[in-house]
């Protein structure tokens, strides 16, 4: 028996991810979208999510891909709505909202999962589990791609809440906080700030333990999304965005890539096992950088 | 029987408020200090904690009146030590720092107590009791004083990390969260940062609910600590940093000031139970403000 699942937000990521994942699942029925500009062949189409939470109280899962600014508002309606919801990354714009919505779904007895796609890399889990019971000595994370390549023209990224380059960087923190054994915490940040937008280009986060978070957002050509960790029993290294592990240079975990549809297996387990999983620490080590960050000026960016 | 206890960081705080305090308690005897620069008459004084900690065994608890930026390293050490540890607000400069600190405690068996001074303001609990029951309409913070005067050339404040005018304006989120019986969350931010300086001299912050967070650090003149709350049963003015709460204009509660006195006091029922109290709700819409609040460049500010 599949669960039917209705899709708010038809943009890059719903098409390119979401969609196909479901389409694959054996899990899930697509049964309902919700976008003002995007739909999908065959699915009931809908423009606003208080219509669609009306109309289909036979849907009783959501997922939420539209960008974090107007993502709140659409969670709230859904749980208030008794829907379970699956959150694209980063869950909220804030910390509090999503506390707010992790509150709402226990109160309410629903499901909510704060997603992190990278989390579900086919490398990360072999990196957690060889780290397990080493000593680190030190963690150099390099992601550095290309913004115009990934988010052309979306200047949200670019604006308050967007969270500039700490948007794929939270890929990168998600992984982080995964896979080490301990927990760490920003001690300093440099943040660069082109002179016509609000948030940052490129970052670098001093964290404590000798982790060091590199971030650059106008990476042309190969593009870079690495994680290079120090031991005591050698050097490890998470590449690809995490989806191969090697160590001293040898291989140990390099499968095939399906980050979303192991997110909607999971979300699958949670709803069986009446569950949540909301994960802020992402969340808050950008917060944290961006609470203490300094911030220089560089050159004006432009689509 | 009291309680020995010593001091780490003995400025203006220290000498204003956490030393008469201790010296007013039948629960409390400072034992000793820690400070590059200060010591109180008659109390042995180190200048280092490390060797304070190993030198006086006999003192169970430390309390943490230096600046943000380096107390996590001595509340680490004291935790270590196997000393309870009480935290100045703000707890640290990250969430993060908190939330190992938090852990650490958890994990020793040790109370951390993450103090909030205008919690205790005497107007805070009146306040608190009588919003129990009403519906709120909306709520108008405004938090205007003078950094000269309450931070004379203290630089810190405006370098990364040291918060800038949320310094003050956290004293007003830790009575926010305490007295409103819902959960807020920060829509959207200005913050007003000079051009020789990291961090905002002033901020307006939009909250969930009609909640509005006013700040302003150049208040010259008397100085406003007020909050408004607009209700269905009338209009209610928590005045003075929350000394004084009334009801259209009737008195409610005006009672004595003695903040750290009663976080002295909270400290040893924390200590009688064995439990540790650490909310880092205001220290989270910091974070959330700082995170996507649009930055707009104001004169440079000297002291």
């Amino acid at each position: 028996m599949t669960r039917k699942i209705a899709i708010v937000g038809v943009g890059k990521i719903a098409r390119d991810q979401h969609v196909p994942s479901i389409a694959a699942s054996d899990d899930w029925t697509l049964a309902a979208t919700v976008s003002r500009s995007g739909t999908v062949d065959n699915i009931e189409a809908f423009t606003d999510i208080h219509q669609m939470l009306a109309a289909r109280p036979d849907i009783p899962v959501v997922s939420l891909c539209m960008p974090p600014a107007p993502r709140f508002a659409s969670a709230e309606a859904c749980l208030l709505a008794g829907r379970h919801v699956m959150l694209e990354k980063p869950p909220g714009m804030t910390i509090s909202e999503v506390q707010i919505l992790a509150a709402l779904a226990a109160d309410r007895g629903l499901t909510l999962f704060a997603t992190w796609h990278s989390r579900m890399a086919p490398g990360v889990d072999a990196a957690k589990a060889w780290l397990a019971d080493k000593a680190i000595l030190s963690v150099r994370i390099t992601w550095h791609e290309d913004v115009r390549r990934w988010h052309p023209n979306q200047d949200w990224v670019f604006e308050p809440g967007g969270m500039g380059v700490f948007d794929p960087g939270i890929n990168a923190l998600s992984i982080l906080t995964e896979i080490l054994p301990f927990a760490v915490r920003a001690m300093s940040a440099r943040l660069e700030v082109p002179s016509n937008r609000q948030a940052p280009i490129a970052a670098r986060v001093v964290f404590s333990h000798d982790v060091v978070l590199d971030l650059d957002w106008q990476q042309t050509g190969a593009q870079v999304w690495n994680i290079e960790i120090e031991t005591d029993a050698g050097k490890a290294l998470l590449s690809r965005g995490g989806a191969c592990f090697e160590v001293d240079g040898v291989e140990v975990a390099n499968g095939e890539e399906r980050e979303y549809p192991r997110l909607y297996d999971r979300m699958s387990r949670l709803l069986s096992a009446d569950k949540s999983e909301v994960d802020l620490r992402p969340m808050i080590h950008v917060a944290d950088a961006m609470t203490l960050g300094e911030r220089v000026g560089v050159e004006a960016f432009h689509f």
